[in-house]
């Protein structure tokens, strides 16, 4: 096995968060005892239909839907492409255009690339230099027939959230079906799907706390959707495969605590992101979306002519887990799509990093982020000097 | 949170199994204290996809397959989903049809079904008395443009065993691509990759010991695939979605376990099954496939006269988990679709009853089963006595 002594003081929970202890002790019995297939009609396979059964309910509870609305995934990416690819297919590819906005997460973006690739229309929404929707832009859009729209709650990089409901009254006025990634807002924010207007809402379970490998689609039942995946016909036959019963257990119980918890923590959340960027926009950080409505969490910001990467690397070795551009495509190099949509210059888009606070985090950790970061500021910059 | 006093004697090993307590162990880190986005580039990440890379190469080295072969996903359905639906979409729905057995499982005729409503032709080879492949029907349907053949290495329901090397040595000088459902095989008997010929291979966790939420498509790589989900890019793009870091991790080591301890788990399972089967003669039960080559650990059964769902619920009532037709599909009433393609009669088809023994299953419990299926045989069978 490879060495597991990783350590550090973690500020990256937009890429994924520790597994809450008592979501851990609920998973347990589903990972040691109680180990039936949920389709099996034994006692072993109706104890995990049950468990599933609550979850569902958990979810639906946290989400403000009926538990009948909520289909299980194996993650936010895949609620994403069914809802994508399922909303599509429903409607085939002559009924109208699909449409996201340009500062989607790529498991939006993505299936509705493909899609163009076998022969779908699409159209982009553009943003304003605060990352919001650009009105202007959507309703040109909606000129032309369009079956669905897909704009995320809360943006994973910026925190910066979009006004969803007002955007799907647009969209609905003119026939598309609104689907919204809410896989950043849920545990961060109230989280309504009835009030949000949507059709569909996909939500993650190891954003908030739980296990990876679960998450949820939620439908509006009028919604004709193809599923992803086909086979034992679970989930109303929606999304087959036996189902990670541990894992949606898990992500039940972190809805439930995300729901019970939220005020305490986003308060919590918002006084340390509030402190963090006192002290960043002191070392002279530009801060991305700052004046915008944004998730109480997120922090994404830049020092001019420092490169992201490095700075992120030296605050690695310094024992700080933090970002830069979205967690999940760290593998590019290519600048932050979502900052160069919001208008930023290429130089200073390179240099962006994110700090994503979460509830384990302490106002002690951010003083020593603070400082760590002053400290490697002025290395690089002395670096830089020297260089020039 | 409901009950969860399950307890009893398991045998519905092909349904799901047990997480083996090593592969649990080993999982423990990964729930707790190793929680990075393996995307990630700090040391949370790093060490999460040191993990999966470890993993990869234990999948790899279970299944005789480079580790550069293996896409992790989030179970076999989805493996195979993948298989059917990414070839036939590398294909396109001129080049060819798509052919599959008449006793696959759900998660690849239900896929191939929905291509055939996207406009792909199809096709579906027979099987004979014994449940092998009937070699005719497959040289019939060879004859026409064929882009996939996908037959199962081994039958979820009956155990039995297919010559998948001399299927895809057909399929291939037919120019078609071939594709295999390993996941009941896994574990159970010598598997590799090469030697089996197919360009695509579908395995899952749960069915080996290891957690539910993994598993994996072994590919060759000329082979022309889409994904069946789109995203960060994970896996080299053909799987998006963040990694179940924990579930690949359980899903290698039991990968590495079933390896190393296939000799002596095949040799108990075998000595078991043939006890049970003994005892089930005995007792006048019709075994299905029996003389076919066969899993070590399945049998498929029924009694004359006695309904299997009645049958699986009175033993159920006793403390045997045992499953009546395949598990994925046990909420439909209707008779096996493998038995029906065997020729075997509706009314015998629905008194089937499975028995899947695991590395956890007794010589005792064999005995002890047969005690109870012997008095509940007779207690159903005064019951029908009295009715007529």
């Amino acid at each position: 096995m490879p060495d597991m002594s990783t350590s550090g003081i973690y500020m990256d929970n937009n890429g994924t968060t520790a597994l809450d202890a008592r979501v851990f002790e609920a998973m347990l019995p589903f990972l040691t005892m109680q180990y039936g297939n949920a389709t099996s009609r034994h006692g072993f396979g109706r104890t995990a239909r049950a468990a599933i059964d609550h979850a569902r309910e958990q979810v639906a509870d946290a989400v403000g839907a009926h538990p009948t609305q909520v289909v299980f995934t194996g993650g936010g990416t895949e609620a994403d492409n069914m809802a994508i690819t399922g909303i599509a297919a429903g409607a085939g590819n002559t009924a109208g255009q699909l449409a996201c906005s340009v500062v989607e997460h790529p498991a939006v973006s993505r299936p509705v690339l493909a899609m163009r690739l076998r022969g779908w229309k699409t159209a982009v929404i553009a943003v304003d230099t605060n990352g919001g929707i650009d009105q202007q832009s959507l309703t040109k859009i909606l000129k032309e027939p369009t079956s669905l729209v897909s704009v995320m709650l809360a943006n994973n990089e910026t925190g910066v959230i979009q006004d969803i409901a007002g955007i799907a009254e647009h969209a609905k006025a003119h026939g598309a079906f609104v689907h919204t990634d809410a896989v950043q807002a849920l545990g961060k924010m109230p989280l309504d799907f009835h009030e949000l207007n949507v059709h569909a809402m996909s939500v993650s379970s190891h954003k908030v706390y739980g296990p990876q490998g679960a998450g949820a689609l939620v439908l509006d039942k009028r919604v004709d959707i193809q599923p992803l995946m086909y086979g034992g016909g679970q989930e109303k036959g929606l999304r087959s495969g036996s189902e990670n019963v541990a894992a949606i257990v898990g992500f039940g119980l972190a809805c439930e605590l995300a729901t019970r918890e939220l005020g305490q923590r986003a308060a919590r959340l918002r006084d340390m992101r509030d402190r963090l960027e006192k002290g960043l926009a002191a070392l002279g950080a530009v801060i991305f979306g700052r004046t915008a409505d944004r998730l109480p969490n997120t922090s994404f910001f830049a020092f001019p002519d420092i490169e992201g990467e490095t700075l992120v690397g030296a605050l690695d070795r310094k024992g700080f887990a933090v970002a830069s551009g979205s967690a999940c495509s760290s593998d590019s190099t290519e600048p932050s799509h979502v900052l160069l949509a919001m208008s930023v210059e290429q130089d200073l888009a390179r240099g962006a990093v994110r700090v994503s606070l979460g509830k384990d985090n302490t106002p002690e950790q951010i003083e020593a982020f603070l400082a760590a970061l002053e400290s490697e500021l002025l290395r690089l910059k002395r670096l830089t000097a020297i260089a020039v």
